[in-house]
């Protein structure tokens, strides 16, 4: 563990007391975001310490021309990165003449910071001594509004304390910021305008090459004790940016106070000529309800997300914390409402994985969104890759494949490939069948058959040809084997036969050809509008199957084990256990063709087979691979702990599943990795949340109905989540007696509880 | 074959006839060097058309800091690269006051480029008619000095053809050169200084951060239908050059000449503060000796050059053309005078490749060093690599190797390793068995049993313990395996168990065994002085014998082939033949991937393997080999051709061994690759070199004993070969009806023809 600065708090995160050094790793965790937009928690006032600005549109990026050692082919030539945007948080305050600036302050007290997780807003609040001996007290709340995605309010408060004072309150918006992480210095974007009117501004820029237009706009108002003053600003346009002055004069105790209405409106929702008035609608929308009305909105808004996706933890406050934390920044980064957007690994915390789309939301988002909202949710992240089959296909194009076979990107933001290391980019190909497994376990959850005629079979078919063209003939083995992969162990690269890729191929091929049978019978127009689309023929499903019979999977007789990949006892197996402390975390001590030629697992690989299908493998099978595969695990991955969590508690392994669990639940509050001041991980959030329902819960999806296999760790009292399935919300609370079930919402249905079925009325 | 333009000539280089789209290519092909310094052959006078403007300096470099995609524990932060240099070539000519441009010029006759191989020297001659009218007569010969190498001389002449003009010669220093390739487009140079004293001027500057001090210098002389004219220059000085302007009054026919010497001294060979004095005594060197005499004095070193290196071919005089471009090429670049510099891939040609030291000097350059030079020649070679032991001990320490394991780098300039694809600079550790084999290679050779116990023994250790470290036991196999490695094959990245690097392993391990036993009895002080260095222990060497005795090497009965590496059988094997033309080269139609998992070969792999160790395979082991890996052989590196030619000259397929020759011997002046602009392919010509000698002669040394073989192509009526063995020059023609041998110095020899010993005594 590398900090324990936040203060346990059930509902909040909290920081007490001013360290420098804690700047930038709290303007990570007090990040804050409403799917639309999102920001760190950088400083209002101006702040000359280390800091870490960031401030992100979602869905505006800026295709940064590809930079590498050495080109290989098929490397797209431009990486889509998300980008750091207009900063409309910007207050400058002058106070008797001296600039607040924490970093040159005599002293500051009762430093604060608090994340209110319950209610969606982020305050802090201090007491200092300027240089001049003026005594301040200071406060500002800040909100992205849920309910009105494009607003944003800032309520920021000055109280002289020891004298009276001058306060100058200066807010501005500063197009002139750039990226932390750039390829070539590019300019990413263009000022168009820069305007105000009275105590309103807007700066109009737009995105270099992808042409987002967006303006960030603020609307002042300034109060003293609570009361509304008019005043005038004194404005500065820059040619980058614009500043509004209001000087006001606040005796000893009084309150001098900003509000600022303050957010983007973009080209993707509005007509550019059109971003102005929205802006302005916007403002007259944020003054109108202002700060109160906000509060109370993104409270009463925070409350419907909590009501789905809560989970209560019982006798473990930091436990409870932590599995807050993920849920709000979950929800803070994406609420599921725009086809168009996905989650980012690092959500609004930060620039690093270019704020793109892995197949990380397939693999771990969507279950967590398929229980905790609507079912329009999920439904809206598989159509993010309908939307973007054209253009796997041409992704699959560019590495050779024809016909109609897709490869859906490792790392994307439009669609296309973005990234650019040849043993992730061309051979990390298994994120194909993350996809089109997410289709099956969405239909699975759901019941929701609609999805598969309409939009999810052209996509089966074309990861389904993919692999048959992936796959070939070995005439040594005379079976099928596909080479030069790179499994989800990404400490692995160019092997051959990687079972989980090959498992994984095998599954697609069948599990399309059955979806195309059944659509032929069950939704005829659909089918023929389909094979008329792609030209599918009964030789292509011959072939698949042909491919999947004779599919081959390495196998160690002596372990009883699937191989992770051809050749993998020819390592040096010793295990993480005696492995000294020295050589840990490898992928810091050692350099790379060392951690490849060792046996070390960076997460699950065999194991993530053994999650994604289970159905496939007994109890027994799962014990074997676990225990031989676990013990070389160094779960480096912020992905890995939560699937052996999951496994762990399956085989009644508490302990151990509870270790996994800590490590995943707190990563970023305790920040494990030593690399919280980049960002969040925002996605890995999603596998904590699967820890507790999946794991403890061993919640699973049987036959169409809902079952559980209730475990608490021994160091809870006890637990309760939520689920929403099929339009009902059912409450299940475990504790140290067993299991009780509750339908908030919804007639009551069957579910299993251990084994047996048990019917859940609706509670009263 | 791209090009076609060079006129074929037994001992000239020649174009005619002026093709702006063939000024690069002619660049590099024309290109002169000394080996302390050299240079594209750009032209003299201002040229507005695309040119690629080179003039290197052996040994000075600049550490580049690396800039990559993605970082890789264990890449170097900094990548030495070869700079360009100040231009001193530069002379700026105005013609009735309009500045000579052929990219300007109403009218270009009668333009030719000659590179004189048999005297080297460089001479470019035209008829020009420029905007104004004036027609002209234009030569340039160029000279980079053989006996003086700070020297380079240029004879420049200008003749009005159709009315008396005014000549304006201006020649030029100029510092402000950039490199095209750059990383990070830092500054390489920063001038110290620029001065003048009469008709001579100097540019000091220096890198940044190696620190090498370089001053530029010229001195210029004026003449008038070859009469030497008393002008005084008109200076100016630059910030980042320095120009000497001289205005001749030429009447209609009379010849205006201009004779700059000029060139480089280095820091590496002057104190700092003698720089200029040197350049001082380089162009008094050069104004006393003339034109004349330094064209004379080029002729006769050249002459020593040919007499101990040639190659002559009877009756095909494009080959012959080829094997002498490649022999004077070689010697441009290197002439073995100084153990600090060693040989890029392209010479002083171009940029690329950073001018580095790569394994291709000890597999294919050192048997053309050994044979056509004094051995002293190889055994600086050998010395340069001794003398990097200690960042080779440190190379192999950042990749986790302990006790004094050496792992030689894959591109140097100064010892440390300058590459950063991990597939390679981490995994193509082969380079080390190179670097072993050639120290044996030049004792069977020379005879000279010094080299070891002096210096080769050290390296012989470290690289044996690299070896026993990096082989790791196989509990499954019960032998030794090399996992995770790029053999030189680079078609097969991480690969298990490439049988040309398992079996150079165990040749490394059990010669550095033999040599410690023999150094332990026949030099017994360096023993100890040795051991008491190394600390080599009797384990050690019993675990070498461990290890080698117990190395798995993949095997195929089927095929009874040793396999290239692990799981090759499982690759669709597909013949070059039965690959559709629209797919080659495959490294320019096919994305990496799909390179990786296809059987095709880049370069001879177990192949070189056969070649380095063929006296432990028999010729029939040679055939099955041969028949099985050549028909998958793309041979998309310069490097692959020579050695399959040897190959199949041994098989006795001297129809296919020939079509090999052609590829090698060509490649640059017929451009195969397309890419002879960015320069020449250096280290590959020496095995055009072998091709002949050990492939179409058959030369092998057998137990002390020069042996060869001799064959001929159909398509030549004989070939005349020289190498120097132990002192003693034979010359060895052969024709169609057999072979004969002369010894030129020496006091005769005993060799073996086709298998039966022959005394050749001197000729007289």
């Amino acid at each position: 563990m590398h900090q324990e600065y936040i203060i346990p708090d059930p509902w909040s995160i909290v920081e007490q007391g001013f360290d420098p050094e804690m700047v930038k790793s709290s303007e990570s965790l007090f990040s804050i975001g409403n799917g639309a937009m999102g920001q760190r928690a950088n400083f209002e006032e101006s702040y000359s310490g280390p800091s870490f600005q960031g401030s992100y549109v979602a869905g505006v990026y800026y295709p940064d021309k590809t930079r590498v050692g050495w080109w290989k082919n098929g490397y797209p030539e431009y990486f889509a990165k998300v980008l750091n945007a207009p900063n409309w948080i910007g207050i400058d305050i002058k106070l008797d003449g001296e600039n607040l600036d924490l970093h040159h302050c005599q002293k500051v007290d009762d430093f604060r910071r608090e994340l209110n997780m319950k209610e969606g807003w982020y305050r802090r609040s201090f007491t200092a001594t300027l240089a001049n001996g003026l005594e301040i007290a200071f406060q500002s709340t800040r909100v992205l509004s849920l309910e009105w995605d494009e607003l944003g309010m800032i309520d920021l408060k000055i109280t002289p304390l020891n004298r009276d004072a001058e306060v100058v309150f200066t807010p501005y918006l500063d197009g002139g910021i750039t990226n932390e992480d750039s390829n070539w210095d590019d300019k990413f974007w263009e000022i168009h305008g820069i305007s105000s009117q009275g105590n309103r501004a807007f700066v109009h820029s737009m995105t270099n090459k992808t042409e987002f237009h967006v303006c960030t706009y603020m609307g002042n108002r300034i109060t003293l004790d609570g009361e509304v003053q008019q005043m005038e600003a004194m404005t500065d346009e820059q040619p980058l940016s614009i500043r509004q002055s209001y000087t006001v004069k606040a005796s000893k105790g009084q309150v001098a106070g900003i509000e600022k209405y303050a957010g983007y409106t973009v080209s993707t929702n509005h007509q550019v000529d059109q971003l102005i008035s929205a802006a302005n609608a916007a403002i007259d929308q944020g003054m109108e309800t202002g700060v109160k009305g906000i509060m109370n909105s993104q409270a009463a808004q925070w409350k419907d997300v909590w009501e789905m996706a809560d989970i209560v933890i019982e006798g473990d406050v930091k436990a409870q914390q932590g599995i807050r934390f993920n849920i709000f920044q979950l929800n803070q980064t994406y609420l599921g409402r725009d086809a168009r957007l996905n989650i980012g690994p690092k959500g609004f915390t930060g620039e690093k994985y270019g704020g793109s789309t892995y197949w990380d939301t397939e693999a771990y988002c969507i279950p967590f969104y398929m229980a905790t909202k609507n079912q329009e949710v999920a439904r809206n992240l598989l159509t993010y890759r309908y939307n973007h089959l054209d253009r796997a296909i041409e992704n699959a194009g560019k590495l050779g494949f024809t016909n109609g076979a897709a490869l859906y990107p490792m790392v994307t933001m439009n669609g296309e490939e973005c990234h650019n290391e040849w043993e992730i980019t061309f051979e990390e190909i298994h994120r194909n069948g993350a996809i089109a497994f997410a289709i099956y376990n969405y239909t699975r959850y759901t019941n929701d058959h609609s999805y598969i005629p309409e939009k999810g079979l052209e996509v089966l078919i074309g990861i389904a040809r993919f692999w048959a063209q992936r796959a070939t003939f070995s005439t040594d083995k005379q079976q099928y084997v596909i080479l030069g992969v790179t499994g989800p162990n990404e400490y692995e690269n160019n092997v051959n036969n990687n079972w989980y890729t090959n498992f994984t191929a095998r599954w697609c091929m069948t599990y399309a050809a059955e979806q195309v049978a059944s659509v032929q019978v069950n939704h005829p127009e659909d089918y023929n509008r389909i094979i008329s689309k792609t030209g599918l023929s009964e030789d292509e499903l011959q072939n698949w199957k042909e491919i999947s019979e004779k599919m081959y999977f390495p196998h160690s007789e002596e372990h009883g084990v699937y191989l992770q990949q051809d050749g993998f006892l020819d390592k040096e197996l010793i295990t993480v256990a005696d492995l000294g402390k020295e050589n840990r975390p490898i992928n810091q001590k050692w350099s790379w063709d060392r951690i490849l030629r060792s046996p070390y697992i960076k997460q699950a690989d065999v194991l993530q087979g053994f999650y994604f299908f289970e159905d496939h493998f007994s109890e027994e099978d799962l014990k074997v691979h676990f225990d031989f595969y676990e013990p070389f695990t160094v779960h480096e991955s912020s992905l890995s702990p939560c699937v052996h969590s999951i496994q762990a508690a399956k085989l009644g392994r508490m302990e151990q599943a509870y270790t996994f669990y800590l490590r995943t639940s707190r990563l970023d509050l305790d920040d494990y990795n030593k690399e919280v001041e980049e960002g969040c991980h925002i996605t890995s959030m999603a596998g904590t949340w699967m820890s507790i329902v999946e794991g403890f819960g061993g919640m699973r999806v049987k036959d169409g109905t809902l079952s559980f296999e209730p475990q608490i760790p021994n160091q809870w009292e006890a637990y309760t989540f939520k689920v929403n399935f099929r339009g009902q919300i059912l409450t299940v609370r475990v504790d140290h007696q067993g299991a009780s079930y509750q339908v908030n919402k919804g007639d009551g249905l069957t579910i299993i509880n251990k084994g047996e079925a048990l019917t859940v009325e609706p509670s009263r």
